[in-house]
């Protein structure tokens, strides 16, 4: 696998763009020649594509949502709409209503049969969409579309919000001779645990809670059936395994097309051959790095902590014990202070459902990803290491947390972010100014 | 019921102390009267008290709590112990040899039977105690011991820790022409979502969740079960109902002795006589009181919010949706930032295990304890509500948030505080200065 350029339109056959309509009705007239932050972005397949989808599995999900849970179930799709700057969710049936002629006006637009577009919206809560503005937009987005990485760039800024920075990624991966690309774009920074599945049903046993959108092309040739499965553990293994604030969004939504365009084609005939774990392994690291750059993004994040539980019962209780510790506000002060605090680490642990054994507890920090771990407690007891030398383990932007149970053989690992000032000051929000408020 | 003055020592034959031992190692020497905070707190009953408790259900519990689970079974003491500025948590066996020479030392200085001492410990957690500071302490909160109002003041004071106000009431209740009274010292302010059991163990159906110290006396006549009983209420519908931050405690812990001694006598003969439900409403009233003093009282906390959730499903539901609420920091935020936010709200609610039905919740404000409800949406739709009336409804120190579920017939409350750069302040810690670390 070789990290490539372009995103989005890396592999064949897709295009994009990005344009300013005014979602939030700033008033400043439309057009991006304005120089205003684009706001809707459009990504489109030259040919019919398979397509697969995970979505939030939050109750109170916003109307994109739904649109996109009944169509993606069809298994194909030629093109996405995404707008920032009003999330479309809790608008009731005008809200449903609306992202419907979202994604028709769009297919009527590019001249696609019915069914062919899906819609996702990130933003303010419980406004209705100004459609007029967003139809004046699909048409000036289907006229600025293209292939160039400037389109991708495009598309990348109209879906973020309070993202600081953008967050896209393309990779090339080749198996036997033949090659193909993946592209996503991805956005984040509050509202962000995402806990997704397939069908938009919350599995029984899964723990949960973002808003982040993430949209995904590549030129493999792949039914939507193996491809909904690459996706449910490439998602499993990235995003539903991340935590800005603990608070799951309404709108939490990553599809990927397929429209297997690359040349020679690049075939995953089904879920059993060779050539399958080769794009699961692309598609995996793809929504890795992306759902990572959303975590070092996240509101007034200042540091970047993986959890990393071992020895633990069960993987549900591996997975309990990484949540409980990477939403405890006290562990994530802790951090944001540089501060090595073992004893909130414990509580957090302890009050979780995981079965944790005191004495048996190992607990340590290494640099991302090394294997060299700087012990702080060994069987629940403080090691030798001196304060200074913890303080400096916890001083980097990036670490990891060492959590040995030592109570069974399952593990679990979750991509944390600590608690600042910078979070609680964004998040407060101005009364003064309703239209900087919602969700 | 009365309120009456004089907390822990209102009813007959209390006694109270707190004097300043040094916990912590300050290094300025021992003897209250050096004007240090105290640090040792000592209630004695002048004879056998009937007693009862509830405990934290971390698993990561500390030793004092070991310690008291075993001895509160037996159902007599005399005499409580308690010290601030050292949790005496994941300390190993060093630390429950301690905490049981704690209770020990205290009981032979005070020439009690073994076993009628009971210890609380609160502050910083993976330090062992100064035991010759703690044996010093000990005789001198000896003999310091009285019954007057500023002797339970100076117990109050030292079991303080980040609490910035004393927290303390009593109160006389009668029935029949018998009287008896009821005081109690509580104090939190960090890691406070108490989830406590009688036993210390988890009921497996409890959602759960400081380190808050409650210690209640009363000269009521109440056999130990009856008095479990009724703590166990008392503590199921105020301390159990609170989050500051969702932190839960290695060292929360409940403890009330009755005496007996009020004369005439106010004789609780058993769990189903009219003085039970009298006992037990004053008990859940003090609990009440104290508790609520717990979240105004939070570290950084400017906003003290009643989450009211009607018609849900079940009990559980109702707690769960209240619960999500009272502990999702974009929420938590907004009430800081008095923005009247109803999709995070939604957000929130939809995220909990409750069966949510967006179209069907309705959500409002009034102020505290009253039915006249300012609602800012009906069956999921917004109002006509003004913005500048539903933020004059938020903007008061404390108010209550009514969440209508209509979806079943039960309800639950709870006591929530928003989430302020204070708390992130304070708990961020200086790690120049290891010693302001810590649980």
């Amino acid at each position: 696998m070789t990290e490539i350029a372009g995103s989005i339109v890396a592999p064949r056959g897709f295009r994009a763009s990005g344009v300013f309509c005014d979602i939030k009705r700033l008033g400043t007239g439309q057009g991006s020649e304005k120089g205003a932050k684009r706001d809707l972005a459009l990504m489109v397949s030259d040919v019919p594509a398979a397509v697969a989808g995970t979505f939030t599995t939050n109750q109170t999900c916003a109307a994109p949502v739904r649109v996109c849970v009944e169509r993606v179930a069809r298994g194909q799709a030629q093109a996405i709409l995404a707008n920032s700057g009003n999330a479309n969710a809790c608008t009731g049936k005008q809200g449903l209503k609306d992202a419907l002629e979202m994604a028709r006006f769009t297919e009527r637009a590019l001249a696609l049969p019915a069914g062919m577009a899906l819609v996702g919206s990130t933003g303010r809560i419980g406004v209705t969409l100004p459609m007029d503005h967003v139809r004046a937009g699909i048409i000036e987005a289907v006229v600025e579309l293209g292939n160039t990485p400037t389109h991708a760039d495009h598309a990348m800024e109209a879906i973020m919000t309070s993202d600081t920075r953008p967050k896209q990624a393309a990779l090339e991966f080749s198996f036997r001779g033949k090659s193909a690309r993946l592209g996503g774009i991805c956005k984040g920074a509050g509202m962000i645990q995402p806990g997704m599945s397939l069908s938009g049903k919350r599995p029984a046993a899964a723990p949960l809670h973002a808003t982040m959108l993430c949209f995904i092309t590549t030129d493999a040739a792949i039914q939507a059936g193996p491809l909904r499965a690459a996706l449910e553990q490439a998602v499993a293994n990235s995003f539903n395994r991340l935590s800005v604030d603990g608070d799951m969004s309404t709108n939490d939504t990553v599809l990927v097309l397929a429209n297997g365009l690359s040349s020679p084609k690049f075939d995953v005939r089904n879920s059993k051959s060779p050539e399958f774990g080769v794009f699961r392994a692309a598609l995996s690291r793809l929504c890795l790095e992306l759902a990572k750059m959303i975590v070092r993004d996240g509101e007034g994040v200042s540091r970047f902590v993986t959890v990393r539980v071992k020895g633990a019962k069960s993987f549900a209780e591996a997975d309990a014990a990484a949540r409980a510790v990477a939403n405890s506000a006290l562990v994530k002060t802790s951090w944001h202070g540089g501060d090595p605090n073992w004893g909130r680490i414990l509580a957090a642990l302890g009050s979780s459902p995981a079965t944790i054994l005191e004495g048996k507890v190992d607990l340590g920090y290494s640099a991302p990803g090394s294997r060299q771990i700087l012990w702080s407690l060994k069987r629940g007891q403080p090691t030798a290491a001196p304060f200074a030398e913890l303080c400096a383990a916890v001083a980097p932007r990036e670490f990891d947390l060492h959590l040995h149970l030592n109570a069974g053989r399952a593990e679990a690992l979750f991509y944390a972010a600590d608690l600042t000032e910078a979070y609680v000051q964004f998040n407060k929000g101005d009364v003064s100014d309703p239209a900087s408020l919602g969700g």
